[in-house]
């Protein structure tokens, strides 16, 4: 996973080059964020995947780049002022408060775009499998997927969800994205319709665990590990699963989204062994 | 143009239907913008040009769906406090107004995500046409475009622009737009590079006439015709055509515009007639 890393960082780093002055401000907007020390999960998992697939990951580095393009624009949009109003994010000032609110929705929609444009000049892929991975892209980050669980969890303020309501509402804001970065390396691999379920489901899993544990760093972090101010969850009323299952029974149920995962690639070989690790890895981060 | 309208509205009406009951409101939001009264400009010319090249255009309401979804999604945008804060859009409140400028958010950011998944679903298309349209969509759409200029005219506030550099923001903003659906209706039909050219130069030319014509239209407009309050770039020091040229200049250079975009269709047949009436429209337009 670090390897996959530098490979993303360095990719993101040489992407975006304005073609005219007059939109330095909006691409440095964009750069900013996308270089503002991400865990880049998403685009990792795609090409971790690939690998283990027996695909050459380094010919679909342009397709993590577009996942890490989504994934950018949505935390740019879900901090600004009409949204979560987060002044920090990873220990930087959030885009609007250092480009002012408007650049920073720019910036968001300018990512989004970019990542579709990515995906429809990645000349390595056949036509067919482009929009396929598109196709994979839309329903996950659209208003079915990512931006409906993003509204969700606006529309939920200070309202008490149901488990399953507050599941559903993370399984499409956070869950969908996590589950089509594996879904687009699946699709490229070629893989059967039941061998990529398994994956699927797996990335379920990590989705809903990776949400717990955020719900559980808002709990106990600190801002110097988190690089956001801790406890906003609590002191703004959202219902996450510390408020509704408490510390102890949230983390039990963090524990049972990590086996579930592992169990998910049963059928698979030694070779998912990076996969099979990164549930404890989820399990034990600190930021 | 009317008869497409029609089409287009109908098209529209039906497209958006949430599948999970939390998702109501968000869909309910991008929606209400979706069917705000628009003029279709867009979907229409597109498809008008569809038939002008003997391309049954029927067979691509959804494209044009997607065009209009893209353009709804930036009015959204464009109208929040953070960008143009403009409370009313088509004589109706702003999406902002009457959903809250967080949904507000999410609708337009559902809305362009939705339109790649309308063209990447387009099943009357070849995946590799689909691709090009994507290509065409995403770089008139994104940061070096659409997205690019609004960015730009944000920068712009209080500030003056020299006359090159409104024309390059107007036609980044409102003119890769309105130059996408011409190319691909363009795309679709196969056009030789010359003909695609030269439809893409009328483009160009209809987009900065309607740029100007909107600049006049508020300078010189009333509420009630127009669906939005007058006078407001004036009130907000913003750089326009009227501000840089004068009324009378700017109506010269918008009846320059207009010549200049049927000289462009010169080599093409009488089929093209719908287009060159297009301009004269535009000149005359109330709103």
């Amino acid at each position: 996973m670090v390897n996959k890393k530098i490979l993303v960082d360095d990719a993101l780093e040489c992407l975006l080059m304005p073609s005219d002055p007059a939109h330095d401000s909006l691409y440095a907007s964009m750069q900013y964020s996308l270089m503002a020390g991400g865990k880049r999960i998403r685009p990792c998992l795609f090409l971790v995947l690939l690998d283990i697939l027996g695909v050459d990951s380094n010919l679909y580095i342009n397709v993590a780049c577009a996942l890490e393009c989504v994934h950018t624009y949505s935390l740019i949009h879900d901090d600004l002022p009409g949204m979560d109003n987060d002044d920090y994010r990873r220990g930087k000032l959030a885009n609007h408060k250092k480009y002012g609110v408007g650049i920073a929705t720019m910036a968001g929609d300018g990512l989004l775009t970019y990542a579709f444009e990515l995906l429809a000049c990645e000349n390595n892929i056949s036509f067919f499998k482009r929009i396929a991975l598109i196709k994979i892209l839309t329903a996950a980050a659209g208003p079915a997927g990512m931006v409906g669980g993003q509204a969700h969890d606006k529309g939920a303020e200070g309202k008490t969800l149901s488990l399953s309501e507050l599941m559903f509402l993370d399984q499409c804001k956070t869950g969908k994205l996590i589950c089509a970065s594996l879904d687009m390396a699946s699709e490229i691999a070629g893989l059967s319709k039941n061998d990529k379920e398994a994956i699927h489901t797996y990335g379920k899993h990590i989705g809903l665990l990776f949400q717990i544990t955020d719900d559980l760093l808002d709990f106990n972090g600190v801002f110097q590990e988190m690089g956001k101010v801790p406890l906003q969850d609590i002191s703004e009323h959202k219902c996450t699963y510390v408020t509704l299952l408490g510390k102890h029974q949230a983390q039990q149920r963090a524990r049972k989204e990590a086996v579930a995962a592992v169990q998910s690639l049963g059928a698979f070989g030694e070779e998912f062994k990076p996969l099979r690790e990164l549930p404890e890895m989820i399990l034990c981060r600190r930021k």
